[in-house]
Parts: C-alpha cells; sequence; structure tokens
C-alpha cells in the first residue's frame, strides 16, 4: 500500500480555479468536492444538502425518510461481478442503508446512445430486477430519454432511492468523536481493479471480481448490535481514503488508520503494485465503514463478522482528537503518513 | 391542426422488432410505449408501475408519497422562457402536482460532460434552485458524474422528486369514464416550437417563448374546486395527443376533442404549418389537462381561469363509450379525425 504514486498523482495546481468541468470534477476526491462545496452548495444550501451525507433524511407526513439519487456511467456496462444494472441498485440501496434507513422503493432512469442493442438493454433491466428483487425494493417509476449517437455512450442509469429511517435514529458523518472505533466490513478495492482489469484485458490467476452488493443486511445488523453507532458510509468512488477524509472534515476530528489491519486481497495488492495504485484509493461497491464508541466495538464487530458480507470485518483504525481534519495511516514500519483525498481520478467512470 | 403531415411521418413499420435503440424511444411517443411494455414493464413489473402514471404512489410508514423521476438531455441548454435547470425542476414539480401529490423535496444529479465551462453549469445551478423557490421545493440531494468529451452533450440532469398525498386522494389515468369533461389549461405547442426555432434559428414578429413553468398551483387550485377530478396530466413528450391517447387506453375509454375549443397561439400555428407539424403533437412545460365529471366540469374550469397558469384554460373534450382507446377530433368542417400517437419524434430532445 505504499502511497508513493498516489503522493505523484494529487495535482497541485488550485483545481477550484478551473474554469471548465474536468474528468476528475467527477472522481468523488477533492475535485468533486470542490464542485460541491463552490457551485452546489451556494445555489442549493440548505440544511440537509449541508451535511454531506450521502442521503437526506427529510420529514414527509408522519414518516421520516431517507432520499438518495445516484448516477451511474460505468464502463464496460458488463463486468466479472456484476453489471451497470445490478451497480446501480445496490449503490442506492446502500446509500440509503448506510443512513440507517430501511430501503423501499427505487425510481430507475435511463439516458440511451442510439444505437444500442435492444439485448442489452433487456439484459441491463433483468440485472436491475434481481438485484432490486435481492435488496427487497421496488423499481416503482421510471424514464426513458434517448440521445443521438457520439452524444452518450451505450447507457447512463440513474437510480433515486427512497428508505424509511427509525425515528429515534441519528446517523451523520458529523458525528464522529474521540475516542471511536472504526469497523471496515472487509477487504478493499476489488470493484476499482475488477473493472480496470476488464477494461485494459488484464488477467489475474483467480477470478477476480467485483464486490458489488447490498449491504441492507449488513447494516441492519450493525444498527441491532448497538444503538449507539456514530455513522456509516460505503466506500464508493475514491475508496477507503474519500470516506474517511469526508468524516474527519465533517466531525472535524482525526482519523488514525492501522495500515497492517486493513484487509486486502493478493491479487488486488499485485494489480494495485503493478499499476502504480494504492488500495486506499480504489473503489468499492461492497464495502462499509461504521465509527462506534470504543464500548460497543466488539459486539458491533460480532455482529458485522455473523453476516455474510462482513466476514472479513476488522478495526481498523480510531477517531483521535489530534490534528482534526487529517486522516493518518500508522505504517508496518511504525512510521505514520498522511492520508489524503486525491484530487482527482484514479480510474474515471468506475460507477 | 392539419394532420396531414404527421400522419406521413408515423411510420408504419413494427417497430417493436428493432433490434437497437432508436431516436424515437425516446420520443414520448409508441416507440416509447413499445420499449416500457416490451422492457421495463417485464422485467420490474409491479403494480405500482404497471400503472403507468407519471409518478407512483406508495406508503412510506404513515405516508401516502409520490414519486417521479425525469431525466433532461434538451439541447440546447438556454432557451427563451428556460434552460435545462428550470426545466428539470418544473417537470419533476409538475409530475408529481398532476398526481395531486404536494411536492416537497428534488434531488438532483448530473451527467456532465468534461470541457464545460463552469459558469454554464453555476448558471443552471443557480436556475434550479430560483424555480425550486418557486415552486416551493428543496433540492436536498445530489449527485455529479463526468465523462470524457464525445461521450454525453454538455450536461444531462436527473431530477427525483417525492411529494405527500392526500389519504383520501386517487388520480389516476384509468378512472376518466364516458360523460366524462376534458378541460385544458391553456394554449398548446409553445415549448417544442420555442426550442425548435433556437435550434434553427427562427425569428418569430413576437417573442415565442417555452411555457416552462411549475404547475403546482393551478393543481391544488382543480382539487380544491373538487373532489371528484379523475385525473390530470402535464403535457409534455408528445404533446395533447400522447397524454390523451395514454388515458383512453388505461380507462379503455374513447375520447372526443373539439378542434376549434383548443387554444394555439397564432406564431405557433403560423411555425406548425411552415414546418409540416402538428401542435397536437409538439411538446409542453406548463400545461395540462384535467379529466372531471361533467357536473363540475365549469366549477373546475373556473377556478382554472382564476390561477395564472390557467387563465386560457377551455373544455376541450370529453370521454365517450364508444370506440374504447381510440382519441378522435371534430375538425371545424364538422368531419371526425383520428388521433394516433405518433410512432417516434418530431422533435428529438425536447426535454
Amino acid at each position: 500500500m505504499s502511497g508513493k504514486s498516489i503522493i505523484d498523482m494529487v495535482c497541485p495546481v488550485p483545481f477550484t480555479t478551473s474554469n471548465t468541468v474536468l474528468l476528475g470534477h467527477g472522481s468523488g476526491g477533492k475535485l468533486s468536492n470542490d464542485l460541491v462545496r463552490d457551485v452546489f452548495l451556494p445555489a442549493f444550501g440548505n440544511p440537509e444538502l449541508a451535511q454531506l451525507n450521502d442521503q437526506a433524511v427529510v420529514r414527509v407526513g408522519q414518516s421520516r425518510i431517507a432520499i438518495t439519487t445516484d448516477s451511474f456511467v460505468i464502463r464496460p456496462l458488463f463486468f466479472r461481478g456484476g453489471d451497470i444494472g445490478s451497480l446501480a441498485v445496490h449503490g442506492t440501496v446502500n446509500d440509503l442503508a448506510v443512513g440507517g434507513a430501511l430501503p423501499l422503493f427505487l425510481t430507475a432512469a435511463f439516458i440511451i446512445e442510439e444505437g444500442l442493442p435492444m439485448d442489452v438493454l433487456r439484459r441491463v433491466a433483468q440485472s436491475m430486477q434481481q438485484a432490486a428483487k435481492a435488496a427487497g425494493v421496488r423499481i416503482v417509476a421510471g424514464d426513458t430519454k434517448v440521445v443521438e449517437r457520439g452524444k452518450g455512450d451505450g447507457i447512463f442509469i440513474n437510480t433515486t432511492g427512497i428508505g424509511l429511517v427509525p425515528e429515534d435514529l441519528n446517523l451523520s458523518a458529523d458525528r464522529a468523536q474521540p475516542g471511536d472505533v472504526i469497523l471496515l466490513s472487509g477487504s478493499i478495492g476489488e470493484h476499482g481493479i475488477a473493472i480496470l482489469a476488464e477494461r485494459e484485458g488484464l488477467e489475474f490467476e483467480s477470478a477476480l471480481q467485483s464486490d458489488s452488493a447490498p449491504l441492507h443486511e449488513l447494516c441492519a445488523a450493525i444498527l441491532s448490535a448497538s444503538t449507539s453507532v456514530r455513522c456509516m458510509r460505503d466506500l464508493t468512488r475514491g475508496g477507503l481514503s474519500s470516506a474517511m477524509n469526508e468524516i474527519a472534515a465533517q466531525s472535524n476530528v482525526g482519523i488514525e488508520l492501522n495500515e497492517t489491519a486493513i484487509p486486502v486481497r493478493d491479487e488486488v495488492r499485485g494489480a494495485c503494485e503493478m499499476l502504480g495504485l494504492d488500495p486506499l484509493y480504489v473503489a468499492n461497491e461492497g464495502k462499509l465503514i461504521a465509527i462506534v464508541p470504543p464500548d460497543v466495538a466488539h459486539s458491533v464487530l460480532r455482529a458485522m463478522r455473523a453476516n455474510p458480507r462482513g466476514e472479513n470485518a476488522q478495526i481498523v483504525g480510531r477517531v483521535t482528537g489530534s490534528l482534526p481534519g487529517l486522516v493518518t495511516m500508522k505504517t508496518p514500519l511504525g512510521t505514520s503518513r498522511i492520508v489524503d483525498m486525491l484530487a482527482g481520478d484514479q480510474l474515471p467512470r468506475i460507477c
């Protein structure tokens, strides 16, 4: 997990001054943050959006409702372990689930490039339905637009989800406190490396595949194990590093990770070394972190390990009062390094 | 409103057998219907989606919630009377409002083509916010993806909206009954012709502009005037004709329109004659139809006319028991013609 190549990739240019939108603005890293803070928050500013959680929780009538939206522009459309359809369901289900919501309903909106084979669309729709069924949600509204050849790229899918949030539950990225423990549900980097392998035609000895999966049951298990969970976050674009940096910033705390505790599969480690990538920054689609007070850490860990999506869960770090806003990592050599957020993309169009 | 050119445009080829997605599959006409019925309904089939309303109504906890989604791929991004941002808000607010919901919250998801000027994004975001404020909704969650040059087209925006539906209200496109009266809120075709003019550089003597507007207050006025409204529908892609055909099919009734009663502005009529278009098929973004029992038609009409978005409202037709599924129109000559749904597009990427 050497960070050297990454540090080289972190662009020192103050991108906030960019006059045009760059690919990196869609990366989930610093540039994405800049775009949200410079363009969207000033325009749309309201308390729900300003919390910068993966989902907003609003009251509609008597009910507390979580709502989240995501567009999926991944290429290729089909990959080992999933496709754009299942990914679009998992991504949105997971954003609801990590907010503590019971995922209930999805909408699905398609932007299709003219000329897409109808069979591809059918396969994607069927895959969405299977994923929705497995996650216990229903796709209840949809939309289809078609754009000319060369004005799109196969299929883009937006899924927006709503779920029901228990009255007394408040999970939020601004609730981490010094002393809290950071739990990671399993090994990192598999989605990103699987996609990259598909694009570049890399072969692995074992069949590495995307970890794309629904996390609603794992989240429910975590919340059943303790009523004092601070927050959960699924690790998508920007990987573990982005999620940790966002929480450190929003809670105004330090976060200290322990490199030896973070599970990374050999194929992912090998591919990362070969390609000069750092697994901390590589996208996942079926992993989450939970931040909990120290007294419940072990009971939550046990609950995670009892769930198939969390059987390799580990305690990977802790929240500190020093260095607020900063994420650091203890290396196997006993030294410490800063885990910054990437400016732009390691791998564009990963979700 | 001669239909000749339109009839010529209705393609007799059985498009359902197309092996690829065509531009016309995004038209809101027959091809769009085919795509929904052949691909999406079989995959996602559930009672909410099968109703084919512009919004699904679901129960979340104690609340009845309407949910609707729309992606906007209009070009150009800015036009007389609006832009993609305001349109994306109005379109989704209106889909909620015609379902009888009080629009409350929107999500906004952007797919941006690399290289888009940042100022364009800022203008669009600010326009969305102004439109949201005017419509009484808050944009509470968002997402941004960026795709490479040549893989998108400036900006595509998805907005998904949720609103609260009163317990005892049931509006649906399958509720029209013989004898019911069809009310139209104003003149048709302005959005489509304004966009076409912008694209083609046409000049009008007066400043024709898109009718893009929020209809939530007009809908509330209609529902206040009568508790027996059958359904409302905003007239977007595919125009008045698509909306009427969908309701005729879903309610299994005939619909008879009266051509002389349908308001069309002179500029729209002139442009349509010049271009061989029929205003019945041209998109609107601030007009709706309401179907009501005959005994309340005049009180609902008065309520519509008292609202600025409905001041030119007219009774334009009635529901019949004969010719179920068919929309016909009485011409000024006293003859009758069939108002079929277009197969494909008059004007692609109109919303």
